[in-house]
């Protein structure tokens, strides 16, 4: 199990935590994943090798940039 | 027919329009809804006399209130 931690921008409410959640959830491998909306934290765990770029497109695919 | 103008607070994002969107969408003989995300405006058009009460507590339902 691997876990990761990204730093979304652009979230301003709920719903945009539900988008970046259910991108985020359709990864490979992808187990869990949380999201703050107050700090933009995203944690990912997977049972596999966090494929980063993979979760970057999946935050991208929400509408949302990942900080870097 | 018959148009009415409410102001909306707390919308933040375009999915927040749409939930307001969603939900006066179903008000008795609302006919077309009209968000402006940036001004919170909510103009609603319905083929009867618009039930006002109802246009508020279907935004209220959406999670946001109307400005008094």
């Amino acid at each position: 199990m691997s876990t990761a931690t990204f730093t979304v921008v652009g979230m301003t409410c709920g719903h945009c935590v539900s988008s970046v959640t259910e991108e985020v959830t359709e990864v490979a491998g992808v187990t869990d994943v949380d999201v703050d909306l107050a700090s933009g934290r995203l944690t990912v765990t997977s049972d596999i090798d966090i494929d980063e770029t993979a979760v970057v497109a999946a935050v991208q695919e929400a509408g949302y940039q990942v900080a870097t």
